[in-house]
């Protein structure tokens, strides 16, 4: 799957994930009042305001980019009506030929990891009948339980030919407080690292593996020595735009080939006709917005790249 | 709201949580058969059947017990007829009187962490509504993140009277490899343990804080450790039964006044009919199977305390 990754990025010349996690309060008031009138102010009116924006957004950006990642948590906080609206936007993305990571941050024990590992990226068996249930390309783990609670991911990344990105380094203000911690001298952050690395070597495509990491943009002295320890990992870059990290510290994720990482942006690309710098866009257009959003990050990126 | 588990506990004198998390396997086939028979061998069919032996189960049972405990990775596998089956076990399960633990072992950044601390804890207020999406009594949360990926959980625990269970020692075989490492000469589950019991501090709820810990009754000794350092912490004990825990291993969880710990089992009891133990019942008293492994269980930990 990761070998999927890489051709849309070089062929989109964008290694870019555009994060799709709409809030009530970024979407525009127009397209609110239409669900609402449909569905009342309502659980499913509120998930039919982000079906219709995000149908928009990536109606507007599809071409541009190699892959979106929906948010779970903002569909899960609108319960049924909202994990179905995920679901829907899922199923959407890929008929438009984008790669899906679902950000999910899953991981329990051994057992329980195998239900999201089947539910989110393999396939279950009814009675005679086989069904994906979620169907996306890649999924976001949380490592905390360690090797058993990832090895059912990595039996259906193998299986299946998917992917996932494992939390090493999160781009938050706390992530130090755990993460950070030395063990034996190093950081915590770089003992899982390592074990990305090792778990990655059992699923293999190409160059890269199929087992990528999370690596947060705010931290790019860590991306640049978590770039090193893991050779054959790509990472995907969390907290550019919003959340403070700039091009330039980009750099430190890549590798010299100019792959190895893949950036998000979230609220920076689908919130963009918010901003000052779109806001000649205005409410109607907030999809064009989007999509000049995306074209200003790409070159941004590509200045970045370009500089190393 | 821990005062209010801490209260059912002593009216059952049952410290146990019933873990509501089927499969497919565990199912009777007579209960299979009519699901499948209504809805096909389709998704819903089989999470018609989880309906079906949930309901069944929460009937025998619900009169001994405080609280169940329904693993939401069981049903997030059959998609969203399965989560739709989540939402009317907790609802279910809340109208006979139970407290429902949502384990959901989510954790994010903190503006996401909001959004999973609302659709599951709190409530979301859409135009002039308000609704509580999927409305358990507790969750589980991973702290991987850090404090602002806890905090917003926190938050909601407060305002709505909540609360939750932080994975601080998990109980399976690998939850060492990052969760025992030293970090200035303590394991990194008891520096997880220590912000636990300060989370704690902001949210307490009489002589115990509305933040628990999971730590695994596979780990005995290090329980006895835990249940020191957090006096006022809540201790969820799962890994009883199936996972190899035994009751003579539960006393360390507990505090002198026999509180401070609830015990899960899941497969014990759910799946007791599959059980030597509870053959004379077979497949079609499965419910009452699983009400004689509650009894069973409740004995044991009685024993357990009673010699501590």
């Amino acid at each position: 799957m990761i070998s999927k990754l890489i051709e849309k990025i070089q062929k989109t010349n964008a290694p870019i994930v555009v994060g799709l996690d709409p809030t009530m309060a970024m979407i525009p008031e127009q397209l609110k009042a239409k669900a609402f009138a449909e569905f009342g102010e309502t659980l499913e009116g509120a998930a039919e305001a982000f079906w219709q924006f995000n149908k928009a957004i990536v109606d507007s950006v599809y071409d541009l980019i190699p892959c979106v990642k929906p948010q779970i948590a903002m569909y899960e906080q609108l319960g049924i009506p909202g994990l179905i609206v995920y679901k829907k936007t899922v199923d959407y993305c890929r008929e438009k030929g984008l790669l899906v990571l679902g950000d999910i941050k899953r991981g329990d024990i051994g057992s329980t990891s195998a239900a999201y590992a089947v539910g989110h990226l393999g396939t279950i068996q009814i009675g005679s009948n086989t069904y994906a249930p979620f169907a996306e390309d890649f999924a976001t783990v949380n490592p905390y339980l360690g090797t058993d609670g990832v090895e059912p991911f990595l039996k259906v990344c193998r299986e299946e030919d998917k992917g996932i990105f494992v939390l090493v380094k999160t781009s938050n203000p706390s992530s130090g407080e755990f993460q950070d911690r030395l063990i034996d001298g190093r950081p915590l952050y770089e003992h899982v690292g390592e074990k990305v690395e090792e778990w990655g070597s059992t699923c293999m495509d190409g160059a890269y593996s199929n087992v990528g990491a999370v690596v947060g943009a705010t931290y790019p002295e860590m991306g640049a020595a978590l770039r090193k320890l893991m050779p054959h990992t790509y990472i995907l870059v969390p907290g550019y735009g919003a959340q403070g990290g700039k091009g330039e510290d980009l750099k430190a994720f890549f590798n010299e080939d100019g792959l190895g990482a893949i950036v998000n942006s979230s609220r920076g690309i689908i919130a963009a006709w918010k901003q000052e710098a779109y806001a000649q866009y205005g409410e109607a257009n907030f999809a064009e917005a989007s999509r000049a959003a995306v074209i200003a990050m790409r070159e941004d990126i590509q200045n970045a790249l370009s500089s190393k």
